[in-house]
Order: structure tokens, then C-alpha cells, then sequence
């Protein structure tokens, strides 16, 4: 009878058995008496000790033609080893050879430039330090999504073809059958406003885009995000929100994903103190900081990348900026009564210069003044017919904000760039493979 | 001091204590001495009592003003009520508008056609049974997660702005900035496979997109699929995976989502059948049982709906149906060693003629085989040459399926269209709101 198959992660309820597993060689090595197969399963990685003398001869014969992703089932006993990756390596008694591998391999162990990686992404996924990103974003992405079903939240799957949208530039439009033009969405909050009039909380979480002609590490066309939506709540009760949130991701990722953290090299310590309560600066005295620190960002100005890092300096948590002049944010955003040249709004900077990961506000709850807004930006009233019908049809305070996935993924693995947070990144000169 | 604000979900935690209400009116009556004030606050419905006697003639007056869906706040002594729904009513003491709603709210307690109802799906979303539908569904995607969670996968989410796609009729397009056209990926599943030799057990999860003009009950042309692949999963593994699944999602929805399957009227004894295992048959079979029912059905055709309800006639549970012939399915599919005219795949069909969920297949793993496949098909092998890589660098056994949520959801909550599993519907004549 064979022995079962397990995967390399489950290896400790093995010991001392034998089994079998499949994966791909990462590492190879010989003396001539002894070889040992380094192999990945998508679960761990493991180490393979060939001892000639202990093997039949072809079974020895087969390590020549083994190289880097060659597919592999393995035979053997799980030793303890307390050297080992995973504490566990497997003494072959069998060897066999699924799926060969050219020594023509892209991805080889030296530095590639960042085009060639990211023509090969299909491949590049396959490293260690790409399997352990992946794992901190799934578990980001669970987290999230624990965190709003836990507190009775409603997912609504906000639609991606759309014929009214939020912000009107930068649009990916596709034709949609006898109706026009259809544009894929920048936001799902504004049906989501409608679904918090229905299930009172309210988050949706999907794709969103950006036709944006914009090439930082900080931009991708095609990006996931998270957008709370919360009847009743106003912008205090918002930040309270976002503080609460971020503060159980961060914290939950930590607990759960340290050893991937620790194969990213990520300073954890940056993010053990992420909890709230986190600062909260009101805009105007933040253009007084900012003037402080030399900048020339004036009142009025919407804040770039390198204020937002000014802002934070000094900071060993995520830092709200509140309460925005107008003019520098988006038409649903409610006046500020106590200073209507502001709109309660926050943005959320990330610390280490992550920058922005969350933009929030309070919504526009009057019909009137969201009229005018609307107007005064040149939207097209009739298409936010049904949009108004929310502040017409029982009117309430509601709040909201949009969190980008990647972004903040980043931001908990310590990478430079966005695009090695999502699988497959959009940018502008990027759509494939 | 103000009584604290609770949802009504949370009341039981305030029995025999004052609280305050926030929500929306949805039936009002009165007998001129007493007043009854039925509101929703998206976690549930309360029913709140108005005494004349006991209150100041400014809140009795008030009464008057209230309309369906006016927003308002009530403060008032949580008493237990067996004959309520939740067993809970709210004895009022004060009551304050907070949003008027003009009388002319488009939907009445009447029947409205269904393009009415569509065009106000903003306001639509608000009714009881639509609110039933959002929570089930939300229910159904979190069990779908939380599976694969529980079971070690990686979620991995794919691109929807694509160059290269799997099946290649009904597409959406877009200029994407000088890289020419983008099409809306129709599925993730290429990607996916990249991802499970990278992470060995993966799922995607996001919408997918057909722009084909079908206006039947069983189409949408923007719908969320779930789609897992696993490496070293075989087509017997991997039905063995679906079955594990669908069941696991049922059973959990019929445990949590009790209530709300109740106010849609579902009968559940229906749902309470759906565990593993599900009859297989194979597709020569189902062609022998389908002729012996009258149907002209003829091996080598796919199946059409009405074939399908044939096949699950007589069954409590989902049927699988397998190996299909080569001409009916995807190019990727693994060619059957033991009849060469067929692939490895397997379609589930759903119990009360809701026909197709999933379709799942064993991939093709032999780089000839496949490259064939993809000049036979026409496809251009450049934009699949990454594809092909999967089967040059260490091919491997995988296999995987797709299960499109709406028609799941649908099922489950006994629908007999799409269109109201998802929040904001798009079919070929719907593209607003």
C-alpha cells in the first residue's frame, strides 16, 4: 500500500511515517554520495535527503535530470529536524519525475530587472517572497471581511459597469448593447449609500479603476477596494470606524502571518503599536504644520505625497487629517456647519510614508445643497436622478469611507511598490500577461 | 441623559430599558387614541407604540406628519411582546422626524411591473424581501470564503482587464491606454492555474462579464464567480471538492440564515437534502436516460436547460454530469485517456430545475495536447504563450472549477430569476441605476 499524501505544511501530524508528497525542486545540491532536493508544495518548503547507497539505482540515476520546477512526487519518512524550514525533512525511500522543467528556466537565483519580472509575473508568483505577499494579502482580505460580518455588516457587490459614476475623469468606458456607453467603476460607494438606506451597514469590496495616465508606485488601473457605508454614523463615528478597522487588520495579520512577515523582512515591530486611538489633525492645522516644516502647501490645496509624509513624521501610527476645504474634495462630501468653506471628510496616512490608504467622509444629506454640488461640478443631473431620491425618500446622516487594498498591503509588508500587492497588476503600460 | 441608541437587532440586550431608535417608517396605523408606528433599521423591524395619553400633544401630532420610509428616532421602554416580530415593542416617549418622505414614494404596498421595480432598485432594496435576499446572499459568499479559508487555500484575486481570455465570444471592450484593446475577463481560471503552482490550493472570487444577448431568467451580463484550483486535484478529486463545498455553503445558509428564508417563503426541507454525496452520471449515460425520456437530445450535443431539469428529475440533491464530449466544452480541458472524444469535466446541476452552477474540469497538462487545442480553436497562441508556459516549466495535474453566486443564490433563496440575487442587476437593457 503507498503511503498517503500530505502537504508539506501538515507534515507534523507525520512524523516518524512515511508519505508522499508532490510539488516543484527549488534547490538542488549533491556530494556524489548524498543529494538533497529542496521542494516547494505551495504550503511550505521542504528539504529531501537522496542517500545513495540507501536507493535503488535508477531511483539515484533520476536526480540528474532534476532541475529548478521540475514536478516531483516524493516517497520517504518524516525525520524531525530541528535545523530544517518547518522543523521537518523527509528521508526519500522514492523518487518519481511528473513533469520536467528546461534548464531554459526565466526566473533563475540573480537579480532580473523589474520589466523582465513582470513580463515572467505567471512565473515570478512562484517565489518565496511573492507566495508570502500572497498569503499577507489573503489574510488582510479575510480579516476584512471578518471584521464587517462580525459586527452584523451586509456585503452588497456593488456593480462594475456603470452609466452614472462618482468622479468623472480617468474613465475605462466599454459599449453596452443598444445602451450607450458603459464605465467601469472608480467606486461602489454611491449604490452603496442606497444599500445602507436598505441594511443600515453596509460594505462592498471589489475591483475599481482608474484610467489615469500615472506612473508611481503608488497607482495601479486596476486596484481593490473596501467601502464601509454606515447609516446614522457621522464623520467622528466614521473615524472611530476606520480606527477600530485598521487596528484589527494590522494586529490580526501579525498574529497570523509572522512567518511570512519575517520572509518579507518586515520590521514588525512598525506595526505592533497600530492601535488605536490614532492622531487626528483638522486640516487648517495641518497647513500650519506643514508651513512649520517649510513646505509650501497652502490652505485651499489638496495635500500630496510629500506633505502627507511631513504629517506623519514622527508618528508610529496612522495619522487622520480632517475636515478638507471643498474644493480639493469630491461633491458628496457634507458641508462642514461650523465651517462650510470644509466638508467633514478625514484621509487616513498610513505611517512610514505609506501615505494615504483611506479616504472618508460624511455624506451630503441635504437634497439642496447636494443639487447645487452637482451642478456646480457640470455632473449630469439625470443621471444621479436615483442618487437624490436618497436624500428625498427619508433623508439620515450616513458616513462612509474606501479603503485600497493594495495599498495597505503594502504598507503591512513593507513594499516599495504596489505592484508586487496584487497578482497580475494593471498599470498603464502593463496589461499582461 | 439620552437613553443609549440600539439596533433593533440588539433589543433583547435592553428588554425592560429606554433606548433610541433611528430607521426609516414602513407601515403606519392609528385608531385616534393610540398610534401604531411600524420601522426598520436595516437589522430588523420593530413595531412602536404611540399613547396619546402618555405623551405631549406636540409627539402625538407629530404622528400625522410621518409617511412610508420618513426617517425617524424614537425613544421609548423596550416591553417584551411574544406576538411581535423579534418579540419585542417599543413604548414610545418621545419621537422626532429626522427626514420627511414625500407621499409620492414610488413603491406602494401594490404589485408594480418588474421594469418599474427595476428602475427604482435604489428604493427597491428597501423592501422586506429584498432585504431577505441581500442578507442570504451575504451568508453565501462569506461560507464560500470562510471554506476555502478553513481548508488553507489562497485567495488570489485575478485581473478583469485582460489581454488574453479563456473563451473568446461576448466580450466587453476597452481602449487601454497604448496598449490597445482590454477585454473584461469572462473568468479568472488562466490566471488561477498560474497561481496553484505558485500556492497549490487557490480560489478567485469577483465578477465576471458576458456581453452576450441572452435574455433569459439564467443570465446576467455581470455576475460574481467563485472559481478554486488545486494542484494535483484530478477530475474525481475534483468533483469530490465541489460536492464537499456546495454542501458546506447549504447547510450553513439553512443554519444562520433561518429567518430570512422564512420571510422568502423557501422551502427549506428542500435545502436540508443538499449534503455529499451527489449522483454522478456520465454523459453517455445522461444522453441513454435523456433519449428514454423523449428528449432529442443526441451524444455530442451540450445540454440545454430543458435537458438539464430532465437529469435532476427525481433527485433532492445537485447531480453531477461527466466527460462531456471534446466539441461541447473549453479548449483547456483535459482530453479523456479512456475515450479520447471526451474531456474531463463535470457540470453540477442544481435540484428544482435551477439547472448549471458549476462547471469544472480537469485542465489539459500536456503541452502538445494543448497547444493543439489552441490552434484548433483558432486562439492566438502569442497571448497564450504564458499559459503554455504552466505546462513547460514543471507541469503538474491540477484542476478546478467555476460556480456563479447568482444562480447559487437563487437557489437557495428560490428565485426564479437573477436578476434580484444581485444588488443592482445588469442585463442587455439595464445598465442604470
Amino acid at each position: 500500500m503507498n503511503p498517503p499524501y500530505a502537504r508539506i505544511a501538515d507534515l507534523s501530524a507525520h512524523a516518524g511515517q512515511s508519505v508522499r508528497v508532490r510539488g516543484w525542486v527549488t534547490h538542488l545540491r549533491s556530494s556524489g554520495k548524498v543529494a538533497f532536493i529542496v521542494m516547494r508544495d505551495g504550503s511550505g518548503t521542504l528539504q529531501c535527503v537522496l542517500v545513495k547507497s540507501s536507493v535503488p539505482a535508477d531511483t539515484w540515476e533520476l536526480f540528474d535530470q532534476l532541475t529548478q520546477e521540475t514536478t516531483i512526487e516524493v516517497t520517504g519518512e518524516v525525520r524531525t529536524d530541528a535545523r530544517a524550514a518547518g522543523g521537518f525533512e523527509l528521508g526519500i525511500t522514492a523518487l518519481e519525475l511528473i513533469g520536467s522543467s528546461p534548464i531554459d528556466y526565466p526566473i533563475q537565483p540573480k537579480e532580473h530587472g523589474i520589466d523582465f519580472l513582470l513580463d515572467h509575473r505567471h512565473l515570478w508568483l512562484r517565489s518565496g517572497r511573492q507566495r508570502a505577499i500572497a498569503r499577507v494579502r489573503h489574510e488582510t482580505e479575510q480579516a476584512m471581511r471578518d471584521f464587517f460580518y462580525e459586527r452584523d455588516f451586509t456585503l452588497v457587490d456593488t456593480p462594475i459597469l456603470t452609466a452614472a459614476i462618482g468622479e468623472r475623469s480617468g474613465l475605462f468606458a466599454t459599449e453596452y448593447f443598444d445602451e450607450g456607453t458603459a464605465y467601469l467603476a472608480q467606486t461602489g460607494q454611491l449604490y452603496g449609500e442606497a444599500a445602507a438606506a436598505a441594511l443600515g451597514k453596509i460594505y462592498c469590496f471589489g475591483p475599481t479603476f482608474r484610467a489615469e495616465k500615472s506612473k508611481t508606485r503608488r497607482h495601479l488601473s486596476e486596484f481593490w477596494m473596501i467601502e464601509p457605508e454606515v447609516a446614522f454614523n457621522d464623520s467622528n463615528d466614521n473615524m472611530n470606524l476606520q480606527e477600530e478597522f485598521v487596528s484589527y487588520v494590522v494586529q490580526r495579520v501579525l498574529e497570523r502571518k509572522k512567518p511570512e512577515l519575517d520572509e518579507l523582512e518586515r520590521d514588525t515591530s512598525r506595526l505592533e503599536t497600530v492601535v488605536g486611538p490614532f492622531p487626528r489633525i483638522d486640516y487648517t492645522d495641518a497647513i500650519k504644520i506643514l508651513e512649520s516644516k517649510g513646505s509650501d502647501a497652502k490652505w485651499g490645496d489638496d495635500l500630496g505625497a510629500e506633505d502627507e509624509s511631513l504629517l506623519v513624521e514622527g508618528h508610529d501610527r496612522p495619522v487622520f487629517i480632517y475636515n478638507y476645504p471643498k474644493e480639493a474634495k469630491a461633491f458628496y462630501m457634507k458641508e462642514n456647519p461650523a465651517d462650510p468653506r470644509t466638508v467633514l471628510c478625514d484621509d487616513l496616512l498610513a505611517p512610514e510614508g505609506y501615505g494615504e490608504i483611506i479616504g472618508g467622509s460624511q455624506r451630503e444629506d441635504d437634497y439642496d445643497k447636494l443639487l447645487k454640488r452637482i451642478h456646480e461640478e457640470g455632473l449630469p443631473v439625470d443621471a444621479y436622478g436615483w442618487y437624490l431620491d436618497l436624500r428625498k425618500y427619508g433623508t439620515f446622516v450616513h458616513s462612509g469611507f474606501g479603503l485600497g487594498l493594495e495599498r495597505t498591503v503594502s504598507w503591512i509588508c513593507g513594499l516599495p511598490h504596489l505592484r508586487e500587492a496584487i497578482a497580475f497588476p494593471r498599470m498603464m503600460n502593463r496589461l499582461r500577461p
